[in-house]
């Protein structure tokens, strides 16, 4: 099979809405007027981002699904991606599932491949995306507001009790395992919520290295600081899953870092005022997600936990970083 | 230095014409009303785009020249990229050269870096770069006309004979390897002409691996075959370059060879009615790129040589492969 083979078989559909997919040298999109385009990009290397035996199919999805993650915190909604791609070797049956895996998630977000590359390498998956946003009206990083409540979307902490049972730090049930499995490998980014939080949310951000890190770069971007009630925090771990997170495995402090730094969650992090509490809870309840109100913020720079009586605890948490030993 | 002290140190800039550049969850561009963005996204890895030994300037430089390259062959003008790049450890000089060959070029075409991400991993570059273009004013592959005639910008061959060489294949003089080298490591993507070209030429490419494929690429989407006249051909070989290509080294076929399947060019092939030789010629000096006139545009598909007695000839020749033995 030829590299050109390999594009048509697998990566090429008629462009719908594009004006031109892939099979050009460039792809052609008509932004829609009073729209702004909002453009994020992502690199997934084998070993750093997911190990050498997850499924094909799993890949596919999880490489669209954190770029897919980005639009959701900036409340864009999905319009198109680019694929590029370094292959050890062409493997039919894989490249079957990545692209499986990929046309399912981009089919749920009507996103569609409109260009990209392919190239022999070490395996590597970089995928640029693009989505649509009213001008003026994307989740920024930098506006959360004094006196802001601070709320997170779903849950967390699943991709990292995978990631440390698959490693082998310890054993899990095996449905507990599945789940938490699924949510390492594939997880759904929150894009529905982030287009409902619009007009709603003063800023947003996903959780892609851990909630203290991520929430640090809203306050660091917004000059401002957060209180955030730990027990609340620790709530998120698995509240609204299907079966319970087995937290009676864990140290409180273990349950704490996998909170705060656990990482690979892809839920929204964001702040809105007190008084659209229930604009927030209809967003939720209108995109069936669940969000919980965990702090505010404040006017004194850094992060604050505090425990159920209200007093300051100490802890330090880190964000993911990937040149880190 | 972490993640995040890397992209503030070598990749940030202040926004100048996007609406948000590097550092949220989303870049944000404004497109201008009535234009078209193109978007192309092209992934560079070592050992099969660039040697491990080649200059990080040179690097930075080619990884967006390639990029730039596919928006001058739809004639539309740069406006801004996303870098995306894995990195094996973190190399304080080579980041800094790196960025400095790719800031150079990106300044000189005014485009800029608007977002991106860094991870470790085999070294890995993808970038994903948007242009502007007048609706339906991009020129695609597919619109060759019957008896249009075919043009090639400046000259190819050099970076061929520069990898054949680097590769010890044969000796070069040292100032024919330095021209050809800086033709292989710092290609000027030809955006001046192909901007020049809309509304003039009825078909273009860029010329990534070779005449032969990359032509065939417009005949095959065009619905139409061509007879290219091998002397004008060969010409192309340094046309115009200050120094002498030294054709005395090479049998005709290996001309030919070079020509027709050297690959990494980053020229452009384009087609244009008769009627518009004048305006080709215009667009070709006002932007100070060399034009040739090689051949034409027949309805009988396939790509035929001629020879200057108007002989056909019998010859095949391979378009690169990146998963070709």
């Amino acid at each position: 099979m030829t590299e050109f083979d390999l594009i048509a078989r697998y990566f090429t559909r008629p462009a719908r809405r594009a004006a031109l997919g892939v099979g050009d040298d460039c792809a052609l999109i008509n932004p829609a007027p009073g729209m702004q385009l909002a453009i994020s990009s992502d690199m997934l290397v084998e070993g750093r981002h997911f190990f050498s035996d997850v499924s094909p199919y799993s890949l596919g999805h999880k490489a669209l699904a954190v770029n897919l993650s980005d639009l959701a915190a900036c409340g864009a909604t999905p319009a198109g991606f680019t694929l590029a791609l370094a292959l050890p070797s062409i493997d039919a049956v894989w490249l079957q599932e990545f692209s499986r895996g990929l046309w399912a998630l981009a089919d749920r977000h009507s996103c569609e491949l409109i260009g990209g590359d392919t190239t022999q390498g070490p395996l590597n998956i970089c995928i640029t995306v693009f989505g649509e946003v009213p001008r003026g009206c994307a989740l920024l990083r930098s506006s959360a507001q004094l006196g802001d409540d601070i709320y997170v979307s779903g849950t967390l902490g699943d991709a990292r009790l995978a990631l440390d049972a698959l490693q082998g730090k310890f054993e899990l049930p095996a449905d507990v395992l599945a789940h938490a499995r699924l949510r390492l490998e594939q997880p759904a980014p929150r894009v529905a919520l982030g287009t409902a939080l619009r007009g709603i949310a003063t800023s947003a951000i996903d959780i892609s290295d851990g909630l203290a890190g991520d929430l640090g770069h809203i306050l660091k971007a917004s000059g401002v600081g957060a209180q955030v009630d730990i027990e609340a925090a620790i709530h998120l771990i698995a509240a609204c899953a299907h079966i319970d997170w087995p937290k009676a495995l864990f140290e409180r402090q273990e349950l704490l870092n996998t909170v705060f730094s656990g990482g690979d969650d892809y839920e929204l992090a964001f702040t809105a005022p007190p008084t659209a509490r229930g604009a927030v809870q209809a967003a939720a309840v209108g995109t069936q997600t669940a969000v919980t109100r965990i702090g505010v913020i404040e006017s004194e720079p850094g992060l604050r936990l505090v425990d159920a009586q209200g007093q300051l605890i100490t802890a330090r948490f880190n964000s993911f970083d990937h040149f880190a030993r």
